[in-house]
């Protein structure tokens, strides 16, 4: 949520000079995105997000996730096109890092979502997922079942116990759920991580989705199970709201359709979005200083919604 | 440089519905400002600067700020005006913070300005500061020459050379310049802190002056000082740009010529230029801890460029 990186008149100059967009006219650094440095960028030709990627993000991914991009845009899903230099390249080398200039999107993003929104964003969802289908590259999902309970065993108990005396219980259910994780369910891309934050909206429609950068394929329910946890809880995991949940489903349903196998699986598939999210909180937390500026997101947010899905995710998704 | 506060699409649709500006279509949190969160928000009606104001900003210099923007916007200045409510008000409580809406104007910041700029934001900064004649709000300045040798004692010698040895020296400089300090040289409302991070350019045009948080009654000719410090010299205040500073002060003269006397004072006032900023990075350097995520400024840029003007001050500035 920062910019990592300087880039000044001269260099935003040079580097708009390389694609076929007008004049720079202005440019401004952006809070957004987790560890790239984003610049909202006005030319004589139209806005644009150009973004310059920091650490956790491989260059090797980035044909994957920008092609993608292209991929769902002509295929006529709300998301960012890449722009393509005079060259055709899909991303540039800028003093060591790799940078990339994708298409602005209008709309904001909603803290409270209402069942309208969530259902509008369940549809995009699932029309994300069909228009994956034929493109040509593949990538692993890193943050699977098996890796949260590594995640959560490497920690240990003693050092989760320490952030939460409940925490330490997720090493056990990250355990159950990785043993009793479904792999037979049908795969496209998924976004994986499409909380609020990642979605653009006027209104009730949905203007964007954004933020892929942990796209990857995976089993299409396991993505609804994400933004189920990430869309119909309130702050904290605290309450969930049951009507917008199920407008979110209902949405998604209208695009496509679960089999009876992937509803039977959500109430899983979701305690396993929970560990996700869960295990790499926690091992942040870890290693975040204490007084350090980084705001850090408290994992027991999603041990309460994993403690939810245990205990009611079974009528919670019943068709 | 960061975003403090957290506004959803929810909050800020309302906030924006205070203003006659159209309905919301984007907002971007924006990494500017030193104490303040920033969006850039699109309306139907145009493009804004949402600024909350966070620490280190008194609302009550508020009035002042804001209202010096629109008295020099409609004076033909190129400075943000600021938007005003639909009952009229410069700013609104939003969450117990001050917030106001201010115009969003083109251009970029230039790192290594050419003469051509210098020479405009010269003409721009005088232009500035006959337009502030007839502004009705006073306020001091709150870091004078008294004030950075208050502060380099209360840092302490030893604390100052342990961020460099050279910079301990800075408070015998801090009490020479003070006592030497005029009083009587012709005043107006000046910006006091116009780095090129502080200035708007289209290629060699001044498109927009910002951030006048610092904005205060004092000598013009202080404030063409600070100008040609923060403009006139390379990275880290290590070699001085000979022609460009002569530009500075060669636009600004083509809108507003110096008094002799002014010109004069200009190699102490460049001085206490500098002892401002060694004073307050010196005291930040200080109070933040070394391992914290924030940027801090050092001192020491600031001590090469005073040790310039100790030098050189005289023949840089001579008619």
């Amino acid at each position: 949520m920062a910019v990592y990186t300087h880039l000044g008149a001269e260099d935003l100059a040079a580097l708009i000079g390389c694609y076929d967009v007008g004049d720079l006219l202005s440019a401004k650094g952006i809070a957004e995105g987790v560890s790239n440095s984003n610049w909202l960028v006005e030319t004589t030709g139209g806005r644009f997000i150009l973004t310059m990627y920091e650490r956790r993000i491989d260059p090797a991914d980035l044909p994957f996730f920008l092609g993608l991009l292209d991929h769902l845009s002509a295929r006529g899903c709300p998301v960012p096109a890449t722009i393509h230099d005079r060259a055709g390249a899909s991303f540039r080398l800028v003093g060591g890092k790799a940078a990339a200039l994708i298409e602005f999107l209008p709309g904001v993003s909603v803290d409270r979502p209402t069942e309208g929104q969530a259902r509008n964003v369940g549809a995009v969802l699932a029309q994300m997922h069909l228009a994956s289908a034929g493109f040509a590259l593949e990538r692993a999902n890193a943050l699977g079942p098996r890796t949260s309970a590594e995640v959560l065993t490497g920690c240990g108990a003693e050092a989760l116990a320490a952030i939460d005396p409940a925490l330490s219980a997720a090493i056990a259910f990250a355990e159950q759920v990785a043993a009793r994780w479904p792999h037979d369910l049908p795969r496209a891309v998924v976004h994986s991580d499409l909380f609020p934050d990642n979605v653009l909206m006027l209104g009730e429609e949905v203007t964007g989705l954004i933020d892929f950068y942990f796209a990857c394929n995976d089993m299409m329910a396991y993505d609804l199970a994400v933004t189920h946890a990430a869309w119909s809880f309130s702050e904290g995991g605290r309450a969930h709201h049951a009507a917008v949940g199920a407008a979110l489903v209902a949405g998604y349903e209208s695009v496509r359709p679960l089999t009876s196998a992937e509803r039977a699986a959500l109430p899983l598939l979701a305690q396993g979005a929970c560990l996700r999210f869960v295990s790499s909180r926690a091992q942040d937390w870890l290693e975040s200083p204490a007084g350090a500026l980084v705001t850090r997101k408290d994992p027991m947010d999603f041990m309460r919604r994993l403690a939810f899905y245990r205990e009611h995710g079974e009528p919670v998704f019943a068709a």
